[in-house]
């Protein structure tokens, strides 16, 4: 069984630090950012521009480089509305470490998306949605279905889509969980893999239950067949669940430093 | 859905604490403890007076009138080899806030426990094993099978029989867990209740690292479908965790406040 991925959500334009740093070129801000989730346990780092209308492409090409370079070519998700500035930053990509992945595709207006991931030899997040948060698992199963049989004419292996049945907030649609749990179990039966912004079910929740809610989310995700998932690493909390859930799912071997691995 | 049932496990005769006390009959740390439990999630007490050949059913029955009296007839797990002694416990237990649970029966030697249980109108924990560690699901499931025909034969209610995988360690059993998790989800499909001894998985951890894995294993194990389990509801992680599983699985109803409730 293949280790679970975590997909460093802390290069993220919504950071005032961040925005900064990308509005400046200043480079250190988004390099301690990427080696602090690196160490905490993330294998890919998303980086988030923002719409980047202007000089997205510019910004995704500095970034790719600026973090390839001083992280070991560290594998990275490229999270734009800017199709175009997906494409520049993976003209700039090393794959030593794995196939760049393009954040997001969805069912709907982003099902173009897929094309950018196609063309560039990429993996592609598939928001199993397209007008916003799907009513049941028959609309995320087809919008799923959707996104697989375009991406297949493209010519993409099944493997490089990452399906994400969306995470729904738990305050507002608490009745909705058992059922994203049961998306995920479909989509490990068949074969796929998946992916998950898991804290957004304790959205709006007080900052002390947060890590509770998105750790014992993570452990039954895990168990029902999640293969990634973006999320903060610096997360201590969650990131101990998914170490554990690791081995009691037998993907890692446990040793008693398995925590401080 | 009904809510998840925590069976607290800290009035044990292996505690030397406990076992003076039953050996002197001091109620008050035996009472002392399960007020504890109580206050912390704790919906049953299972009360371990170990093989107690000599004088069991005199121990029992003061064990169960001590803390059915002072903690307001709180339902009670009665917990020893001694056939004799459960039944004299049953003799003066009161109803009012649950059956009493015979604590346990398997489908080897301590079949006949279940002949108890049916002969006292109470739960029994039913082990799935016989000789020791069952090989595989398909071995827990003949031995569940033969509980079950053996319990229904007697009259038993299905619902009374509250079905234990056995928990096995991680450290020499790590790629079991799996199996036991879905065999949880068996039990749940054929809609029979289950209990575990989840901490067992956890033995020989490093003493920071088990609250870490038992709780992990309990958010899997109850999205799997686990209805009860014997724990230590002090383990204020674990509690945590348990609580947080029940708003997931829309068992109970999310507050701000729910950790706290």
């Amino acid at each position: 069984m293949e280790k679970f991925i975590i997909i460093g959500e802390r290069i993220h334009c919504i950071s005032p630090e961040v925005r900064t740093a990308m509005e400046t070129r200043n480079p250190e801000p988004v390099i301690r950012r990427g080696r602090e989730q690196l160490d905490a346990g993330a294998t890919y780092l998303d980086v988030n521009i923002g719409p980047a209308e202007k000089d997205g492409e510019e910004l995704m090409k500095w970034a790719v480089t600026i973090l390839q370079e001083n992280l070991d070519n560290v594998p990275l998700a490229l999270d734009t509305a800017n199709k175009k500035a997906i494409a520049a930053g993976i003209s700039v990509y090393n794959r030593s470490k794995g196939k760049p992945v393009v954040n997001s595709a969805d069912a709907g207006e982003r099902l173009s998306n897929l094309d950018v991931a196609a063309e560039n030899d990429a993996i592609a997040i598939a928001l199993c949605s397209k007008h916003g948060v799907p009513k049941d698992n028959d609309e995320r199963m087809e919008y799923c279905q959707l996104m697989l049989e375009h991406a297949m004419e493209l010519g993409m292996d099944p493997e490089d889509l990452w399906f994400d049945p969306l995470t729904l907030v738990i305050k507002g649609m608490q009745e909705k969980q058992v059922e994203f749990l049961e998306f995920l179990r479909l989509l490990r039966d068949m074969g796929l893999k998946s992916t998950a912004g898991l804290s957004n079910a304790s959205n709006g929740m007080p900052k002390h239950v947060r890590p509770v809610v998105d750790s014992v989310l993570a452990a039954m995700a895990i168990e029902c067949g999640l293969t990634s998932a973006i999320l903060n690493p610096l997360e201590q909390r969650l990131t101990e669940t998914i170490k554990t859930a690791a081995v009691i799912m037998n993907q890692t071997l446990y040793a008693d430093s398995y925590l401080d691995i």
